[in-house]
């Protein structure tokens, strides 16, 4: 299979991959997938290893594959679209049919409370996740194009997180409750921590493409491998922040008797925590490390 | 860098790269890194384009580079050994020095309830991180060592989540409390099963490799990128398990006032919490997906 197809998951590479910029010039280190087949500078024996393994494999063992794999890659697209979206709306709907809906006001601050669950959900879950499936998924824009992407739905989930953190915050102070005591509280404060940590290397070393990007290819390729982990990361310390605070949030609203009498409120919490959960397995389903496999059956049989 | 080093960081392939078992005829597909560099068989315009990205790196920078590595190996097996026992002796200290400590007897359930958090960190954390890191790192062994340390690590782990999961729910119905209905236990449902598929994934695999190696190896390859990506899922979803287990158990046993107190039970508590994240960094740290970036370095510059 040609590794310059249209098809964006078949050579599912490393997240590190994708970071090269182009135009590169031809002798510059490229990434293999970005190099033609070189079949014209094979060397004899190379080329009886190639004739050997292609001996083995039929024309229409690839079609089927590839057409598997743009199939795998139209699922993944619509169930993370679906799940990213719902879990944010099942929030926004519980919210409204069992908690009163939003507000910011001193007599009703459980109203203001409302926001720290949507918001963090919205940042940690919907954003951050649309935004780490985007720079998987997108192989036929321009590396630039995919990048600002990124960017912006991060800068989407950057106010959510504060806003929402807020909130939280200022609740506790008008109700009287101590801040940073739970283990929610602080698996969220190491995820915020992450995130913005991972946001201001991202914002250098994007400030650092626009101004210099050949002199400083080298070394923003060196922070691509540790900005990719440390996405990942964050994301599941998001995830298990948010689950976390859901268990807390049943507990503390239902009590332990009407949660584990199963009220609908208590099936519609757990749902919106499922959800995570699966928002979690697609994600790290589709930002899996196969891509150096692949890439390398890729590099042996490059017909 | 020589990919035959002994240095098991370096060239760090995805997990999928490890699983072709020694030894493979030379004409077979046998991943790259498995391959001695082939400098003999270079054409002559390959052997240009080496030149040209020789030139630009130095000796002492590549020996400085490997030095460096191998203090990040050494390091992350030290922290790894550290907090993945640490886990299991931190739980083990609580339930002795706050819950009384262990039991099977129907005069005290409590006894028995605290088998669950210790043989579930045990299980999910404890056994299955140590396996999922010695296959990650175990370079210098043969594969079928590395398999077999694996399989052993989860089977320990087996019989843990088992005893756990029927430790609380002979609990659960000698105290009349209803069976999953909290979002903890719709996880744990969820990462149980998973493990149990997995391991009967796992367990089959490796039967096929001692029944008919060769015949089945192209299907064995198949399954490994699958069983990789689910097998970080489960323990991350056993992650999300013990931190909402955790949350739950801190709210049932000290109640929100006590628990918002920080109490010295409290701050073990979350402690505990905060190790299993620990665990849960630096095992998806040392599983990210580079392998692909590095090993197309190694295959571009095979000096």
């Amino acid at each position: 299979m040609d590794s310059n197809s249209v098809s964006p998951m078949p050579e599912l590479a490393p997240i590190a991959e994708f970071d090269k910029s182009p135009p590169s010039p031809p002798n510059e280190e490229v990434p293999m997938d970005d190099l033609p087949p070189p079949p014209a500078t094979i060397s004899q024996a190379e080329g009886k290893k190639l004739k050997v393994q292609r001996s083995r494999s039929y024309d229409s063992e690839e079609h089927e594959r590839g057409a598997c794999e743009w199939c795998e890659y139209a699922l993944v697209i619509t169930l993370a679209t679906i799940l990213l979206i719902g879990v944010s709306a099942l929030t926004i709907f519980w919210t409204f049919f069992y908690r009163e809906g939003y507000g910011w006001a001193d007599d009703i601050p459980e109203k203001q409370f409302n926001l720290h669950p949507t918001l963090m959900i919205a940042g940690f879950i919907t954003f951050s996740g649309f935004s780490v499936l985007l720079y998987r998924i997108c192989r036929c824009f321009r590396r630039i194009y995919v990048k600002l992407l990124h960017a912006i739905f991060h800068a989407l989930a950057f106010p959510c997180i504060v806003i929402g953190f807020l909130a939280v915050l200022d609740f506790h102070n008008k109700k009287g409750i101590n801040n940073f005591y739970s283990l929610h509280s602080w698996i969220g404060f190491v995820a915020m921590g992450l995130f913005g940590l991972q946001y201001a290397v991202g914002f250098f070393s994007f400030l650092l493409l626009l101004i210099c990007n050949k002199g400083t290819a080298n070394f923003r390729a060196s922070l691509v491998p540790i900005h990719a982990a440390f996405g990942v990361l964050t994301f599941v310390l998001g995830v298990c922040a948010c689950l976390t605070g859901l268990t807390e949030k049943a507990l503390f609203t239902l009590g332990s008797e009407t949660y584990a009498s199963m009220s609908t409120e208590a099936i519609v919490i757990n749902a919106i925590g499922m959800s995570v959960v699966a928002v979690a397995i697609v994600v790290l389903y589709t930002v899996r490390g196969t891509g150096g496999y692949r890439l390398r059956k890729v590099a042996q049989n490059p017909s």
